[in-house]
Order: C-alpha cells, then sequence, then structure tokens
C-alpha cells in the first residue's frame, strides 16, 4: 500500500502517522521528493482501514499496490476452484447449466419444469422459495413448502437444486439444497454471509445492482474466511441510466474476474435483461467470454402459459439455447 | 393501475388475462382505441404483481396511476408525523441535529464527544457500535460493549442515542437505544425491516446506494405495515460516475419525500461527500431544502486527531455550522 | 401515444389540451375510467413533444405506443441494412472486422499496421487522425497530415479506412476516407450529424458515455432524415460506478438494437474496457450476441512497444482473435 | 505526477520508459520499494498523457499529484473571478439571477416575460433560440428569429441576455448577446470550445449530462487557454438510475468547484429536476451551498398556460423565489 502524502506536511505529523502504522505491524518506506513525500507501507496490510488513512488530513490519496482480497485471490490460489454440488461440478472447465421457473408454485409445476429442464439438457434446477419483494405486499414464495416441493422434484429427477436463502434462522430448512444462492440484495449482508461461510454447502453469491466487482470478492472473502471454499460467483446485471433492459448485464466481468480469482463464474442473462428474446444471445455471449455456467428461467408454458414471465423462456427455447451453447464450446476448444 | 395490451392480442388472451385479474378481486374496465387497448384496473390493485403483469407476453406496459405505497403515502396521511425519541421531536416542523463520531472507540473518547456535540447543540448522539465493513479484516465495531458505552454517554449528557443495528438477532441489546439505524446496505434487507416493524422503537432507514426514492418508500411501507409507525428516512447520498465525493448528495430527495410521504427526512451529509470541508456547505443547502434534520459526524479532535477521517467536523467546525443552520432555518420561517 | 390526465382535471382544462393536439394533426380517443382518464392520440404523433406534454400540469404520464423513430425502425423497413464501404459489406449476414492502432503518428507506423492487421484478416483500417482529447494540452492527432497518411496506407494495402470527423469545417478532408465516425462525445452534437446526413459516405455513429439505445437511434435518424441511409451503429462501454473496466460494455445493445433497428451494429471491445487482455473474450462475446462487426485496436508493437496502450493487441493476438471469431461464426451458423 | 511500476519489471524496460519520460522534459526521481518501484514525474507534466501512461503494460497505475487544469485552477489564480455582462456581475460575491421561458416563442411572449421576470428581480434574461433536441422532427427553436426577438426584449427591458449557440459557424449572430451558453451535450465538442475561447463573450458552460466535475474543469480549460478568462460554470443534473427527477442534481458541485477554481458556479434547478414545484426548494439550497447564481425558467403564465411546462415557475413563483433567497443570502452574510 502506498501514501502519499500532502505537500506541506510537518515532519511532526509525518512521525506521528508512521508510529500509528507500525503499531498495526506494518512496515514504513520513507521517499521524500520534492513535491510529495510518499509512504511505502510493507508487510500485512490487511489491518490498514485504507478509507481511514486516505480520510487523513495529511494524506493526498492511497493506493493499493495489492488487492485487498487473500483466499479469493488468483495470485495466492492460481488453480480453478471446482465447485461440486449433486454430482455436477462448476468451474475450471466444468461449464454447468442452470435453470427452472422464477418461483416454486405448485408440485404439479415444479416437478414438470424439473423434468423439462432436464430433458432439454439442464445440470441443476433453480425455483424460489424465499422471494425478496420491494413491496411488502407482493407474493413472497411459498417458503418452506417451497423447499419441500423442490426437494419432490429433485427426488423425481435427480436434479440438484439451488435456491434463496434470505435469513440465517432458515438455515436448517436447506439442508437437503445443494446449493444455496445468495440474492443481490444480500451481497453486502456481512453476517449472513459470516454464517453462511460456517456451513459446508455451496454458495452462489449474486453481485449486487450497485456493487463493483472488488466489492463482490471482497463478499465472497467473508464466506471463505470463515471457513467455506465453496464459493460461485454470480453477475446478474448493474444498476445504469438505461432502460430498455432492466438492467445492464456487464459481461466484462466473466475475464475479470478469472483474472482475479479462481473462483467460478457463472451468468444470468434473465434478471440482467428482463426479457426472454435477449436470454439467448446474452447466453451465448457469456458462453463465449467464459463463463463457467448460465443460470436462466424456464417456465412450465403448457399449464399457465398467461401467468409466466416474458424473461423466461419456454422449454422448446430452452433446449435450442442448449444446442447453440454446446456448440459454441466445441469451437472454443 | 393501467395495463396496456400489445396491438394483435387475441380476444381469447384478453378474457384469459381479465378473468386472471378478477380472480384478484380487481374490477377491470376495458377501453379499446384503434391501436391499443387499455385496461383500466380498479379497486385494490395492491396484490397485482406489477412486474409480473408488465412481463406478460400479451401486455405492452403497465402504468401505475396510485403509488404502490399505502402506510408512507401522504395521500393517505396528509398530516406530517412527528417522531419522537428520548423527548427529541423529528418532523413536523421540529429539526434535529444528530451528532457524534463514527465508531465508538472508548469511554473516554465517547463521553468527550457527547459532551462536546450537546455543547454545540447536537440533539442526539450518534455513534457506530456494530460497524459493516467491505472487508472481514476491517475492524468490525466494540459490538455489545460498543452500545455500553453508548449508554454511559447517555447517562453523562442527557442526549438520546441512535445506533445501526445490522442482525435483529442483537434487539435485545439495543433496549435503552432510542433510535436504530437500519444502514444503507440493509435497505432492502426486507426480514429484518419486518422484524424492525415489531417493535416500538422508531427507526432511521438509510436510502440504499443504489435504491430509487421509490424502493425507499417501499422498505419504509415494510416496517409500517408490520405495525410500527415512528420511521425516519435518511438520504445519504447515492453510487454515480462522479469521483470526487464519495457518493453524490441526492438533494433532491428532501422536496420529492415530502411531497409523496408524512415521513420526516433527514440529509447525512458526511457520508455522502466523505469530505468534512463539504459538509457544511452541503448541510446548508439540506436545511434551505426543507430537511427535517441532518446527521454529521463530529470527532473527539483532541484525543487523537491523527486518526480522525476527513469527513468529521471538530466540535468547533460543528458549532459554528448550528449557528449558521439556525439562521437560515430563521429566514425561512 | 396514451396521455393519462390527473384526477381531478376539469372539463375545461381537458377540451383546451384536446384542441392544442388538434392542432398539430393528432386525432384525440378519450376513455374516462373511474379514477383517470385516458387520451389516445392517433395519427401521426411525431411532431407531438413528448416531453412537453408529460409536463404539462394536468397530465399524470404519456406513454409512447410507438416508437419515436421512423426511418431506422424495423418495423418500417424490417430488412436489414447492409452498408457497403470500399468493397466491404457490414450488415444483413455480412461480417466486417476493423483494426489499426488508435493513432496515426508516422507513414511507417500507419503502412506497417495496416499491412499487419490486412495480414492477420482485417477488413477495414482505422486510425485516428483527428482525436478529440479531454485535455486542450494532450495531443489532439495530426489532422491533415493523419488523413493523408491513411490513404497512403490503403493505397499500399487496398484495404478502406474509417477515420474520425470532429467538425463539419473539416469533410473536404474526407473526399477519399470510406467511412465516417462520429465519435461518443459527438453522439448528440445535431448540427454536425444533420450535416453528414447530406453527405453520401457510410457513417459509423458511436454511442455517447450517457446515452441510452433510443438516444443513439434517435441521433442516427437525425443522419437518415436528412438523406443518408448508410449508418452503422456502434457500442463502445458506457459510464456507470464501476471503475476496473474504463467503461462496461453493454452487449445486450446487441440484440436490442437488432430488434428495434435494420442498421448494422458494430462492437468496440477495446474502448470500452481499455486493457488488451480483456478484448479477445469480449470481441467473442460480441459475435456470439449475433454482432456485425467488431472495431478492434491493433498496434505497431516492434517499432515503439513501449508507448502503445495496453488496450491495444499485438498483430498475433489479433490473428489469433480473428481465427477464434471464425470458428465461432461457424459454429453459429 | 507518480508512476507505479508493475513488480517484475527489467530495468530495460524502467530506462525505455524513462527516457521517453525524459524527452518529454519531465524529470524523474526514481524510488526503489520492497514491492513496487515509484517514479516520480517532476517539472511540467501537462504533456504526459496520463491515460496513455497508465495503460503501459509496465505501469501499475499513475497518479496525479497536482491537477491537469492550470488556468482555470484556484491554486495559480487564487482570487474569485467575476464575469460582468451587460452590467451585471457574476462571482466574487455577486448573486445573477437568470431567468426566462424554455424557448423564444413570439416577441409578444418574450417581452411579456422579459418584463416579468425583470419586475420579480431577475438580473438576466434566458430564452432559448437554437434548440438541441433529441429527435430531428421535434421544434429546434426560432433559431435567427429568436436572438432577434430576444434582442427586442433586450432593448424593451435592458436587461442582458443568454442563449445557447450549438454551431460555430451562427456565432456572428450572437455579436448582441451578452452570454453565450455551451449546452450540455457541447460540453466537449473541444473545436467549439476553442472558437469560443477565441471571442470576448462571457461563456457559460454547461455540464454533460454523464461528466466529472474534472472533465467540467478541462472543458473550461480549453476556452480558457484559447484567451477567454469569462467563463461561467453551471451544473444542471447528471444521469443516473433514480427516474422520479429527470435528472439528478449534484449540489456537491458547489463547494467542490469553488475549492478547486476561480470560476463563477451558477445551477439551473429547472433542467436538474424538471418539476417546478422542486425549483424553489433546490434553488434555496443552491444559494445556501454557496452557488453564484441560479438560472430558473419562468414562463408566460397569462399567453398560454396551458403549453408551458411543469418545470417552469410562473413570475408569481418565482418572485416569491427571490424573496427567499434574499433572506437566505442575508442570513449567510
Amino acid at each position: 500500500m502506498i501514501a502519499i502524502l500532502k505537500h506541506g506536511t510537518t515532519e511532526a505529523q509525518q512521525e506521528h502517522l508512521i508510529a500509528w502504522l507500525r503499531r498495526m505491524n506494518v512496515d514504513v518506506h520513507i521517499s521524500h521528493g520534492q513535491e510529495v513525500t510518499i509512504l511505502g507501507l510493507i508487510g500485512d496490510t490487511s489491518k490498514v482501514d485504507m478509507e481511514l488513512l486516505s480520510s487523513l488530513e495529511i494524506v493526498e490519496s492511497v493506493k493499493r499496490v495489492s488487492e485487498p482480497f487473500k483466499q479469493v485471490n488468483r495470485k495466492f490460489n492460481p488453480d480453478d476452484t471446482v465447485v461440486a454440488a449433486g454430482g455436477v461440478k462448476i468451474g475450471g472447465g466444468h461449464f454447468a447449466v442452470i435453470a427452472g421457473p422464477c418461483s416454486v408454485e405448485t408440485e404439479e409445476q415444479i416437478i414438470f419444469c424439473a423434468q423439462a429442464v432436464k430433458d432439454a439438457g439442464a445440470d441443476i434446477l433453480r425455483g424460489g422459495a424465499f422471494k425478496p419483494r420491494t413491496s411488502p405486499y407482493a407474493f413472497q414464495g411459498l417458503k418452506e413448502d417451497g423447499i419441500r416441493l423442490l426437494l419432490k422434484a429433485k427426488e423425481a429427477t435427480g436434479l440438484p437444486i439451488i435456491t434463496e436463502l434470505m435469513n440465517i434462522r432458515d438455515l436448517e430448512l436447506f439442508a437437503e439444497v445443494d446449493i444455496i444462492q445468495v440474492g443481490a440484495r444480500n451481497m453486502q449482508n456481512f453476517d449472513l454471509l459470516r454464517e453462511l461461510g460456517k456451513t459446508d454447502k455451496p454458495i452462489l453469491l449474486k453481485r449486487g445492482l450497485a456493487n463493483t466487482l472488488q466489492e463482490l470478492l471482497m463478499s465472497a472473502e467473508y464466506i471463505m474466511s470463515s471457513g467455506n471454499q465453496q464459493v460461485i460467483l454470480c453477475e446478474r446485471g448493474i444498476r445504469t441510466f438505461e432502460t430498455y433492459t432492466r438492467n445492464t448485464l456487464d459481461l466484462s466481468a466473466v475475464p475479470v474476474l478469472h483474472e482475479l480469482t479462481h473462483l467460478p463464474v457463472v451468468i444470468d442473462p434473465s434478471h440482467a435483461t428482463g426479457k426472454s428474446r435477449l436470454v439467448p444471445p446474452m447466453a451465448a455471449a457469456a458462453v463465449a467470454a467464459g463463463a463457467d455456467g448460465i443460470m436462466v428461467e424456464v417456465h412450465n408454458d403448457p399449464v399457465h402459459a398467461l401467468c409466466d414471465g416474458a424473461q423466461s423462456l419456454t422449454p422448446e427455447q430452452f433446449a435450442q439455447l442448449n444446442q447453440r451453447i454446446g456448440k459454441i464450446r466445441e469451437a472454443l476448444q
């Protein structure tokens, strides 16, 4: 870490600051320039509060030379992490297709959907039981019953399941769930992350709507530093000024995250775009960019087509997409 | 609520949709135009999932005529809510100044700060005990001990206290706390909001970094619809492309929120700007815009000035600011 | 266009408004609901100023049913536009690779680069002669000389050339240029667009850093409505809060623009990401998303490697990327 | 300027880079740390292309110690610039109120408006003659005739006038105009800025929708470095994710710009918020934040109230606002 001191800083102030830094077991290398003085902080700087340091009156700016994340950092763990869930592998060359309806509604619906996505080539079944909703008056999911129905669909099809947990209090309901999803709104619910870090379940961590990639990695660090190494990162669109798509899918996240971390990266084009007709091209693009998996919404068209969202694919569209993805993956070998 | 149907929608599809809407006890008024058919939804449309409706294949777009929030809505509650906490009132003409250090550090520090801000005109003492931090390795606050020290400062000065709660599990520690703060990262932690709605404590709800004002109001609705009417809204900067300030203070939030809701609105210029020299002008601007209070960081300069952030005012600067605010408030009478 | 009137609008106000609309030759269909009155505007509403209409005191909101753009609109021109420039076609199944250095520097450099990108499979040579720079003190390009050198490179290699025009005054210098580029900062320089609409040159129009896709289409409409049908749209990243990449590449622009317009869509991953190692994955993703071309920076490594930006590929990296793109295009057939 | 080199940079690469920097007459001070090597660039670094430097393969990052702007920089010109236009002064303690209709429509209208705003306390008359419009089909202003009518209003009332210039070709029409406005979309039309820098007219430069404050200052530097010292900066809202207001007024711009530059800063709350009822509180806030002036839209209510936008104040509302502003200014003395 490098701290650039302001012009005019007194020697007493500098010594004061250096003493403070050394108390945190950081070694300080001083370089006096003509216009500025630069402090090089050497050693374990993870305890130095960068924001606090840079806000000091005498500090012009602070620059990290090494990243603030460690366990998620590819520099320290060069090999790709392969997350295994119910017999399916993600990362390190293993590509996984996660598919299913937005919400679990009925036993008939979820079993129908599970079978349909399995037949069309999905590896893992998704379905919401606990639903974070902007309005307290909107449908909040079937909760416990939703989990129960997902487990029936798992039993019926053999597909591993992923579903979102919103409250650590509900953890025991997730005993048979294969991957626990942390939603975008909870990406910085640090207590939740720490508790999930104490479990042995794979965690799919969604990027928050307005969070940087570094913040996503810091949140993954919360899980890993608590003991759980099975983390999957998921980009699902960020909030920008563009309103034609629900969010803006930041696909550069794939190569950037692959560079910075060894964790697998999955793309969710359904939530990012909010429009089913944009899902196949963006899923194909995700594969070409090097994603380790995609997560798409597929609905149970025949049952009650009317009420299914335009962001969901039909099973037929999903099967076509899978073929397309297979071809792109072959081309990229 | 108005739903505009796409050109080419069949009559069967329309009837299907109308039947579905009527099952939710919504009356539907149909208007056939030349190019489009418009459905007017009449009655209690709060159960209609607007996002789902607008994503249907046959729906061009959906437009709310009435807001999705009720209890926070000024239309239904025209009189300003006055929140009372430890003898201090906020809203409805009552202006409150909340001040104190970023974090509680030691007994000496927090009592010194409390006395200093009281002498300089503060009405309420702030101080962080549980600190949400991007990095798992950063200081996370004194937690229980921090609350204990805040209560000592309250006892010593008589100032009511406000501090952040991150996990509902810690609620009982807040029994003597006067106002519970929900931080920006937890604005859409819906389970937390609902639980706080069951308490009788005033809640200060901070706007999330990338949340719209409508989403802020929907989160307040979660608290109010669970039974707690004592909600204070707080704007503390949103995330934009501008990097000179830490965030961009959206001061228009003051008149907009006053128009839409009866709840008091407080501005936090310290976190919004991240620079102490910008705090006085933005605090003055907040008052001129009609805010019901401000929340500013004031540090204990004499004790260890070096380590206090540049976003904090000294007690002297804070006292000057309070005088300035008093003059502006008089001028606006 | 649909205008929703506010509750409580008087009949006189409504008549006043309707009369005003009819004076613009728009027919108005009125629908009185219980809570709102809706006006359906029928006929050519392109002259109705939507922003003005929606800002009227009695108007709750306005909703376009049809898009405000006409000549660029795929609804009115369903067939893909194929732009031809110097023997190269773009759009309608024709894929073009545009490559070259950021700036033209010397004759030796641009001819070396032109030959290198041609050998590696480029269809069109890019190179900046007039450079828009944030600072008045930064290098602004070789200007006239730059164009002259580009023409020498064109002569030497046979590659058509594209370069940016910043001022209509310089138009005659572009007589032999094959495609004129309008930079992101000039996307809403409406006078410039109109003047370029009077030429017979293909125009590559870059999306502004903070412009919506609809605004991009409206700017293309300026060119087309002035008489020039040869427009290529280019997405080159938008400004968001994420700072790891220079901008955020909005790749959803490809399928969205293909849906809304018949014009070809080209992606510039070099400027979007600002980092050469992110260019190949994002170029591959652009192809998979269905782009009609890519525009990438390739530098003249052997000559003065030091000063070439990290956003540029070497000729070798560019050749590899071209092979990869070829395979993806085959897979998508 | 400080350049941090990557770990593993060879000595040959360093020497290559240093030689390149010295060729630009920059002195280089080298500091070898344990993990990184830091180059301190000393002397006139304005010719060093920071973006290019930071994109070099061996450079980790570059940090400016001094700002890239000079003539606009308060460090080099500590005294406030006072811009004088038609007898009215702006800046250095002189506060100016600019008011008038969005567009000039008829002689009757503009003279009525001019008289009304003068009576209500305006110092300068605004009115659009050349109107930048997103759509080529929307009203583009009365152009030459608009300027002519503005001059009649100036003659009738004695108020100096400000109006927007979009194309340098039209400059001679502006001979009697007192202040030339550069609109947000032209903030980085560098050729236009340079040409205006050669005139002796005061220029009001609006911040672009997605431009940082530093970019605004660099654009002002274009004007000043071409010889024109009479520049007024104007914040008019930036583009964010919030949709309730048209744009988000970034009021922190006032104290930030006052810190960085000696140029006067004016706030336009009408365009920023897009809603007349938000204009008075935000104008008051601008004054409290220390702005040197405000620019507000006031319409000619009696003539054709219907068609005036809700972002405009009536003359009565404007008069009240002026009284309020006067009181706040007194309070802040």
